[in-house]
């Protein structure tokens, strides 16, 4: 069932949105060594994009952008998180609008408020890929996980974004409390650390990463259990409550 | 001598510049324990505010940012970071801008550019500030470096915007290669300390603080030289070179 965009691209003048201002989401999802990210496919186009949206002139951008996501992929409840706006000139590209607009069946005038120059604010989330099953809306064919590794060509600036939010995700990953979302309740330490290597891309030297966790002081230890003659059993960990 | 402004005040339609985006600077200054922001104070209106500025319809965003805060403050070549895009409905507030116009002698029409809903891109930078020496332009009365810990009443939300820079400066203090420029060439552990107390605003472990900075893998300690007696001068370090 096709869901209604959330503005009409028939309005020329773009009526009760914020002039020149878009947001795009770079929703990362993790799952078992894999890293992957959700990308819409435009009909009739074969554009591939960022999920994104447009502010209303009465709500909030952080309100806007949790409704468009919302909107454009079904993902409801999402944690977003801003990292970067972009407003470079080189961004400016009409074309892809009008290329959307027409694999629609529309022919909008070169005056058309979408195909202005934009200022995009850009959010990044991450969660479980196995527990969110995207839709795509009325403008899009698909909306669908992308392993990292292998994305297709992205419309305009959206590969340096993608690019941006990766370098914001590690740099900020020991921060990150969301993390305990997309563990089991009790971990190993190998576990903590094939998250880190997978985000990352790379791989991590075992005693360092275990010390340096622990430094954190999110970790709680769980008490070992005897367990028949396994000795070697790792210890399991979980995320301290509050911390 | 006064500056000219960037933009004149009584253009109505705000020709030339994209509607509906500023950029708003929070500058911190450290010197020796001390930690201070740059404010404004407007001509004739007794409103204090974060030097700020509008991007031009042929200009990058994060060029525009230079140049304007360069174009209010005199301050050229700073380095400034992006931190957090503000566009709650809640800081759309007309009267303090209506006042700045009015301080200047202009009466604006409620149709006025300035007068309608802003989103305002935060940037932050850190600098020594007895190196910078701010000098207002045509709108304000004074541009001056302010005690954090008494800052006057700000205008609209800027003082959340003071927060909100705060907490990114101090989550990002440990990655900020900028800190070499607001110590001496060599330094002691306890002036590195020093300034992470000023600007985190509390007191450290020294242990604790030693033993995380070098970890951090960017300090080199430089080899001790004879120095007669003075057996118990403490170690010189500096920032490694493309560290």
């Amino acid at each position: 069932m096709e869901k209604q965009a959330e503005y009409k691209v028939s309005d020329t003048r773009g009526e009760g949105f914020l002039p020149g201002l878009a947001m795009d989401f770079v929703i990362f999802g993790f799952h078992q060594n894999q890293l992957k990210i959700l990308l819409l496919e435009y009909k009739n186009t074969s554009l591939f994009a960022l999920p994104g949206g447009f502010v209303r002139i009465n709500e909030d951008l952080n309100e806007a952008a949790r409704r468009t996501l919302a909107e454009r992929t079904g993902l409801h409840d999402i944690y977003l998180e801003q990292f970067y706006t972009f407003g470079d000139l080189g961004r400016y590209d009409p074309e892809p609008m009008r290329a959307i607009m027409q694999g629609k069946g529309l022919t909008p005038t070169d005056d058309h408020w979408l195909l202005r120059r934009f200022v995009t604010v850009g959010y990044y989330a991450l969660l479980d890929f196995t527990k969110a099953s995207p839709i795509p809306d009325a403008l899009a064919d698909h909306c669908e996980w992308w392993e990292l590794s292998s994305l297709p060509t992205l419309m305009q600036d959206h590969r340096y974004i993608v690019e941006k939010a990766l370098d914001t995700l590690r740099a900020n990953l020991d921060r990150m409390l969301g993390l305990a979302s997309l563990l089991p309740e009790t971990f190993t330490m190998g576990e903590l650390q094939s998250l880190y290597e997978t985000i990352l891309g790379q791989k991590l030297h075992r005693s360092g990463f275990q010390r340096k966790m622990l430094s954190l002081d999110v970790l709680e230890r769980i008490e070992k259990k005897y367990s028949g003659g396994a000795h070697k059993a790792p210890y399991l960990y979980r995320f301290q409550t509050g911390a």
